[in-house]
């Protein structure tokens, strides 16, 4: 059987490793058009920071690595058509663009997302990026490296944006991040991102907000300035637009796949789209937010990771199953973690929950022991039943640690009884004595039983 | 009502606190043998090492903090009798060795343990400490900074002579540890033990395995070697017997309180014991172990608060239960942390299970983040139904974090195909893309399909 995977960077290469590990036999070929396979996406950032020193630390495997177990991959080969009833592909060699057309048994479609950029004057200035692919990197470098940076403009006050923003300030260059937004995080409850506002203005990053692009002014072809759609010019000797990404599905919408609500490929959990034998992962497809029940898009690494394996071990035969999401991230931006698991309070409303919430500080050791941290945290859990439904952690310390625990507790669908009671591990390097989890769970329990807000 | 309390060090005043909370009305008394209440003994080694650079600072409440909220304490009154019958209680003030009958409407127990010393020759030489109590360290400091200090022996390999041998270590002391045990660690598996063994000897900590303390040798008064029961003679200028505690049971045996199988008070999920109206909580008390519904004897900080708030709780009218424990442990020796959750595979196997188990090594960031550190991690599951029966991990970076998503799993009841797909947080400076957890997960789960051990 001849499996065909489109695309190699996260869910693609783990697709095909764990399909060949489900069924040697089969005959796995990747199609993959840029000219590195199976790098991290989210490690760019700390490449252009200067964090990580060497941009080929980032590519995880080469394609030697991957014939040795005998999967193919060609590189710089990009699909251009998929004939469903013929099961085959036009695959085009962008070395010497020939087309080539291939069978295949059975596909996987891990064609990934790319970021949104408005179709704005001037947008094809030297000196306007975005960031997505590790061939990015190259224009960054050059960019960075060749001329005198001073003063750079972002756009959009996302993850990629804010993480960009620290590398940035590393690099000494002066930033300003403008978002169409009242506020940063829209994911995160006001209360919780405003406290990021505020950290990255303490950290000298402008903050231009509820205002977006209009047009880039250049000079000799080359970024000079940008006028926000509020009529502000900001000078800038580098643009960088991450307003956010949409998934790249314009391939399998033209090969009659259907796409789902979010507007992403539409699978079952099995990773399957609507056509048998083809299946999609990673972030050209949407999946299920475990707590609503309805589609959700989460274009991250981790969770192409996941999905690449359910769809590698199905496409060889098998019969396993990816739950969803609880939409779980965590980002470092200056001297802060920023991470959320489940619902944020106002999804929670939104999501028809009668929500009920706690922000505390917690601290990540025993109070007398040197170097301890502190964070904010928010927990959110649902009136009705006490069951936890989301929280946010921003902060110094291990914010991470107690993210994963709350998404753990997501998975058990832990109430706040339940965690008040966890049994954590506890010593003063390494937590106070009960851990702000447990502290937030018994004050967000004490509420539920009084009935307060 | 008058609620009063024996202890106040954990259990003691966090009951005070919280049946303060519960309701103000109530006349609530602390009486406490030492000079201090509400310490952390947990950081006891650190003050050791100076880490933690002033013994006052692991002190977390004053008895005036307690004053102002109205919860009178009594240091250095120890409670010598209970008259169940009459609800009284005798009082001997410790400054003046005079007795006191005082009433009493309810009663919480929260004496704690103290450590165990063998009655062998010697044992009351100058020189030979234990570490339990605030006012041991004045013992350790006048031997430390006295006296030059070159070599010590611990007796015992348990959490408590670890941790002391990095803090013995950082003061440039020669230490050997003695341990009656085959091995160090007898609550993990071999193989995991055999990690902090090595580290050990790597850290110039002699081992002395399977001998016992036979008898301590001195001059003048004061320690210079002990001999072992095999006969062999170790040179000491210090002697730790750290060989395990036991708890304070006298006070409650005497007065006809009911004890549990572990030989600590039994108590029921209110923390209530067989005697209505006199709780127990901390140290003196057993719990349940909630994977076997086993009575388990768990003496550590974290376990005593929680009961404590539960018995705080329940004795001021509340009806809180404490679900007991899955004996989450966490602690520091020399670059490893060192932490267990659940059943061993071992224990597992004794507690009838049929366990299936994995060991691997993980890491707590992306392969190319810098500074990244490396962890052995040890998950066990059923092989009945998957369920995940307890976790191990042993390292560097953030094995706090592993535990304790792994205690969380716990708590859930999750199976490693639950945790296969966890939602958990990823950015290459908190983690791999994959958390070692869900890989872990992942090849156990393959395991249990495949029936293999």
């Amino acid at each position: 059987m001849r499996i065909i995977i489109i695309g190699g960077v996260a869910a693609g290469t783990k697709a095909a490793a764990k399909a060949h590990r489900v069924d040697p036999n089969n005959e796995i070929i990747i199609y993959q058009d840029e000219a590195e396979v199976s790098y991290s996406a989210c490690g760019l950032p700390y490449v252009i920071s200067g964090v990580i020193d060497d941009s080929r630390k980032i590519v995880i495997r080469q394609p030697e690595d991957f014939a040795k177990e005998g999967i193919q991959i060609f590189i710089r080969h990009r699909v251009t058509g998929i004939d469903k009833t013929r099961q085959q592909l036009t695959v085009r060699n962008l070395k010497n663009n020939t087309d080539t057309v291939v069978d295949y048994d059975r596909l996987i479609l891990a064609t990934g997302a790319r970021p949104i950029v408005p179709n704005v004057e001037g947008i094809n200035l030297e000196g306007v990026l975005t960031l997505r692919n590790i061939s990015d990197l190259g224009r960054f470098k050059t960019q960075l490296t060749a001329l005198q940076i001073k003063k750079a403009v972002i756009i959009g006050a996302g993850y990629i944006g804010l993480e960009l923003a620290e590398s940035f300030h590393g690099l000494k260059i002066k930033t300003t991040i403008v978002e169409q937004a009242v506020g940063i995080l829209p994911k995160f409850d006001a209360e919780m991102a405003r406290l990021v506002h505020d950290h990255l203005l303490e950290n000298q990053v402008e903050l231009v907000l509820d205002d977006g692009l209009a047009k880039l002014h250049g000079e000799n072809g080359r970024i000079i300035a940008i006028e926000t759609k509020s009529g502000k010019m900001i000078p800038a000797d580098l643009v960088v637009i991450a307003i956010g990404v949409r998934p790249n599905v314009e391939l399998a919408k033209a090969a009659g796949i259907e796409l789902g609500i979010t507007g992403a490929i539409a699978v079952d959990s099995r990773m399957e789209t609507q056509t048998p034998g083809i299946f999609a992962a990673g972030d050209c497809c949407e999946t299920v937010n475990r707590i609503t029940g309805m589609p959700i898009w989460m274009p991250l690494g981790d969770i192409a990771n996941l999905q690449g394996r359910v769809a590698g071990d199905n496409v060889a035969g098998g019969n396993v199953h990816f739950p969803g999401v609880f939409g779980t991230a965590i980002f470092k931006t200056f001297n802060l973690t920023v991470a959320i698991t489940g619902l944020s309070e106002q999804t929670a409303q939104e999501s028809g929950f009668d929500p009920v919430s706690v922000v505390m500080t917690g601290t990540d050791r025993a109070r007398y022991y040197p170097g301890r941290q502190e964070f904010s945290l928010k927990l959110i859990a649902d009136r009705l039943d006490g069951r936890l439904l989301g929280a946010q952690v921003i902060g110094g310390g291990n914010v991470d640690k107690m993210i994963d625990i709350a998404a753990t507790a997501l998975l058990g669908k832990l109430t706040c009884a339940d965690l008040e009671n966890a049994d954590l591990a506890y010593s003063p390097p390494f937590s106070p004595v009960l851990s702000p989890i447990i502290v937030a769970a018994g004050i967000l329990n004490g509420k539920l039983i009084r009935n307060e807000n």
